[in-house]
């Protein structure tokens, strides 16, 4: 059995050694940036330890989870361009170190490297696979237009935000395990279940970090907080407060995100008051440990034993109290 | 056997059936509106011909077919951002309709719904048609690098600019013949012979264009001469120029081209002036004639009766003397 650092391990090799095969070196040149700029991984360490519940060997998984990364990157490049994002990872982002055009260029080709790593997919399962992962890639896609749209939109409700960051974010995790678990020899039962318990570990992810950016420890999470109340994100925080707010709470939560130009520190202030009034954190902690409960138990119904899924429990796990 | 106005109809009606499955429709509406405003659907048709080439039934190159047309329509949607461009086929570009964020994320989904196109070809031949296109994406996007990196370059060799749109516009019309080959049935002589023909058609295609831009008769083509001069594009004509060009002319060529906010009118008459001195339309003229030259004898080899090749062996001829 592999552990996360392990598979972290093998991913950073795999993303080192691609072979990008061009003479266009400019146009590999942020791909490389971006791709080493570090994250977590957390999508192909995912899809291998999905691979390794049925099947001790995970060569074959290596390049498609290499894939997943890839693609996760190439929506990093683009949406930072669409949320004109200048800082990512704490490394400035693609376009604001080589502009738009060459941010909109090196993005697209990492879409085709990505396929590159998918078409290394066993013949016995490629279709399959492939299937999968393009389904998710357009979904994400539309996570990331409904996005957009709801930025612009006053009245989101929770489901429609739900769903947002269920495409934009939740499928992709559902896809790695599903895609690890095709490759590993999983049946469509166990693969089915594995997507399952992506999508619920994703979400709670989500919400985790939408409560992260207000009630994380500075010191453990190194950003001060509130980022997302200074630039007016749709977090589920700010859904569920709109949600419940009325009368002169609601009033005050329309102005302060309605108001451009407010002194950043004073809207922080004044919305974390807002959100204490309302009781924001326990209803966003409760919803996340919903999903992680539901994530508990899709895990506990795949037909292996226990002791293979001890390394993605713990993944799910660690999910708990995370901003303690 | 097919002729043009057959598999255009053909291709038209599968883009019209494309069904796109998501919720979020504003990221479809740029989509529908790109591959509604027409365009010869030359890639699509080439690849339907070279396919009927070898075998009569067609139906199996269909979706791959349109995959090229998405995959196509998509890089000129990107493009389009990256070179500024207000106007594409006498319609608003996408980003000057939509603007840029949403023009990126709607390009994006092209390229997963072409992925989804290419999903479809038959498995006896999915992976070799899948890497034929995937390779040839990657190629494109380098073509594309090479493109923006000459707009910054004062000297470009003629090679380095032969190179550039071999890879930006030949290699796809290459992979077209190719990949409806295979999927016809050809052997890996005829796919390759017919993959080169396609490379010299799209060569000779792009000098054309060049000449056209020019040359054209302002009657047939609907567009005043000398756009590309006014817009400091690296032509094969100035490229050409600048190589033969030596003393006065050099210096002025270089003015012209260097200089911004140029008169337009003065500035195009004087570079035509200068290309008539240089013979350039000649030079031009019999390039473009040995590429034609060479995709009619490579055609001429692949093992099919002459009949069946009449349709491409048209559209090749078609450009012999375009510009008259």
């Amino acid at each position: 059995m592999y552990n996360y650092p392990d598979l972290k391990n093998l991913v950073d090799k795999a993303i080192i050694n691609l072979s990008y095969n061009t003479e266009a070196e400019k146009l590999i040149d942020p791909v490389k940036y971006i791709l080493s700029i570090g994250g977590k991984r957390l999508r192909p360490v995912l899809a291998l330890m999905a691979c390794n519940l049925f099947n001790d060997k995970i060569d074959e998984a290596i390049m498609p989870a290499t894939g997943l990364e890839v693609f996760h990157n190439f929506t990093l490049v683009h949406d930072d361009i669409m949320d004109q994002a200048a800082v990512r990872r704490n490394f400035p982002t693609v376009h604001s170190k080589w502009g738009i055009s060459q941010a909109v260029l090196s993005g697209d080709v990492m879409a085709f490297i990505a396929n590159d790593c998918f078409l290394q997919v066993p013949p016995r399962c490629l279709l399959k696979v492939f299937k999968v992962f393009n389904k998710t890639a357009i979904e994400v896609c539309a996570g990331q237009q409904l996005d957009i749209d709801f930025e612009k939109a006053m009245i989101v409700t929770q489901e429609e935000h739900s769903r947002m960051i269920e495409l934009k974010t939740a499928v992709l995790l559902a896809a790695s395990v599903k895609i690890g678990a095709i490759i590993g020899g999983a049946d469509d039962k166990d693969s089915e279940l594995l997507y399952e318990f992506g999508r619920n570990l994703g979400l709670a992810f989500q919400i985790q970090d939408d409560l992260l950016d207000i009630y994380g420890d500075v010191k453990v999470f190194g950003k001060i907080p509130g980022g997302d109340i200074i630039a007016n994100k749709k977090t589920f925080l700010l859904v569920k407060a709109m949600e419940i707010a009325s009368g002169n709470q609601l009033k005050q939560l329309q102005e302060l995100f309605a108001i451009k130009d407010f002194d950043p520190e004073i809207k922080v202030k004044t919305v974390i008051g807002l959100y204490d009034q309302l009781n924001i954190k326990a209803v966003t902690e409760n919803l996340a440990n919903d999903y992680i409960n539901s994530a508990t138990s899709l895990l506990d119904k795949i037909g292996v034993d226990k002791e293979r899924k001890k390394e993605l429990a713990q993944i799910t796990n660690s999910l708990i109290g995370r901003n303690r």
